[in-house]
């Protein structure tokens, strides 16, 4: 399977190094906004621009989007299913069901297949969430993510003035958590499961008390958590704080039996050191689907709940029954 | 969905409970090979002879066939396949293969669809095997089961001479379980990774001393693992140990990033009080993808790596994405 990389940031990066990792999967390229010139790869695979991309067009199989969900996603992942299979990981849950629309309309179109909102939340956890609420009808869920960082609120707090950088980690409540997995099935705010700690280099002579109330009220963000500031020094952040973990969990209790007697717990965990390796390896395994689906003329927007299994492993489906079942 | 449970055990029970759970699905009844007037199901569901199952060929979507995998399904499956859509929960995993060959000559031939091995293992912790393989390609994974009860090996015990009753819990040992979660990749023996429980209700005058002997030296069954015999009065056992509860962990550690620098972990956990419920609530999700297959004209035998998660919902793809993904 060929594969290309449209965009070349963390998540492009990981999509480049989980190809190695990947037998059947060959790199045709990077295709980037920037200069190629200015881009080197990791490992040496070639840059294009990315207006060149449709020359490409019979020497791709599948391009994997590694765009922005704010403003990249909505456009470039409707306009490249014109001409490729693609897979995205359009994370705006809210605007999924337009962004699916448009998709589903342009590779209906061109015959190609896509895939959207793929990954791990959307993606892996979106698929837990379904089958756990399916086989358990009458229960709780719950998701939880970290301890990890979240680039959103990290960018959000390197906007406050005075704010050299900053990394944000969001931290599940343990107590939540031991509640959840012991059937308690509890109501909880959204203060009562996550806080959030804050990691600050700030400019010389700014204003700390001012950033910290900055940082703690804003709205959305952060007002509604219980959030603790600490101020380091560049080069602690760059030390301690240069790695992008993250994970979580979805976890569903629901009771069976004909008097409600009984109560089952699913849990799904991820534990990552590299948040957007991870995310590139899903990406990889779904691209492998999005091909052999493409092939039977199975096209289309398809997003996790659309992909059969079997679909996304390079094994055949008589070595995974022998080996998995 | 009409379904039929045909076998009215712990699992066909499970099943009877599940459907009241789930609006679209309706029991048209119980096939028994016992004689119907001796049985009486939980809801008030009709039982009919087994030999006259094909009388009710046009009344039935979806038959869960719910016997046991020694010697009823491998004969059981592959006939009842020529005539009805079914579900089976077989769980001899080195014959999978094999019995996979039968039912798909079977149901293609008549029309039919045919889902093997389902549950949770084999099942779900099959897919999350087949998902958390296909994602970390390199790495160690890794399944627990427990704490819960085996009834195979309860079973086994029982035939011991001056045994009246007995109950056999599969421990996970918790220092492996910590190992595997921090990412340490171990290589496990079988007795490192569980213990064996037993209590026994003896004979009066038997000899425990012997029973425990023949307990814990036990071929294939305790022989490679520590196992500690408790012995009990038949009202203990009524009083602790009348449940079914079960569960376990898939886990899986991967390192992924160019020099193999990050470990992420994948861990899906089952806590199940009632192990044959849970079974049940999966076949029936299982059975209504199964009635969408075959509708769509997707015959042949099937297992959970060939099912799109959203054939298993109740819900439309629109809703799912809206509200699930």
């Amino acid at each position: 399977m060929k594969i290309a990389i449209y965009g070349y940031g963390n998540i492009g990066r990981g999509v480049e190094s989980a190809a190695l990792q990947n037998e059947d999967v060959e790199i045709v390229g990077v295709f980037s906004r920037r200069n190629p010139s200015t881009v080197s790869t990791r490992t040496g695979i070639k840059v294009f621009p990315a207006s060149d991309i449709e020359k490409y067009k019979d020497e791709i199989d599948v391009l994997i989007i590694c765009g922005g969900s704010a403003t990249d996603l909505p456009v470039m992942t409707p306009a490249l299913a014109a001409n490729f299979n693609v897979v995205d990981s359009f994370d705006t849950h809210a605007r999924i069901p337009e962004h699916f629309a448009k998709v589903d309309a342009a590779s209906k179109k061109a015959g190609t297949t896509a895939l959207i909102s793929c990954g791990w939340d959307p993606g892996m956890f979106s698929l837990n969430r379904l089958l756990a609420k399916t086989f358990l009808r009458e229960g709780a869920d719950y998701t939880f993510w970290g301890r990890g960082v979240s680039q959103g609120h990290s960018d959000a707090v390197r906007r406050i003035e005075g704010v050299v950088d900053a990394r944000q980690y969001t931290v599940p409540v343990e107590q939540a958590l031991e509640d959840v997995r012991a059937g308690k099935m509890p109501e909880l705010t959204t203060r009562q499961k996550h806080t959030r700690e804050v990691f600050v280099v700030a400019a010389e002579g700014a204003d700390h008390a001012a950033i910290e109330n900055a940082i703690k009220t804003m709205p959305n963000y952060f007002d509604e958590y219980d959030t603790t500031v600490t101020f380091i020094t560049a080069e602690e952040m760059k030390r301690d704080h240069s790695e992008l973990p993250h994970g979580g969990m979805v976890i569903r209790t629901g009771r069976t039996g004909l008097d409600k007697e009984h109560v089952n717990t699913i849990e799904y965990k991820l534990t990552l050191d590299s948040n957007p390796e991870f995310t590139a390896c899903v990406l990889v395994a779904f691209a492998r689907a999005v091909y052999k689906m493409n092939k039977r003329g199975d096209c289309g927007c398809k997003t996790v709940f659309d992909v059969a299994p079997a679909d996304l492993s390079p094994l055949s489906g008589e070595e995974l029954r022998k080996t998995m079942l």
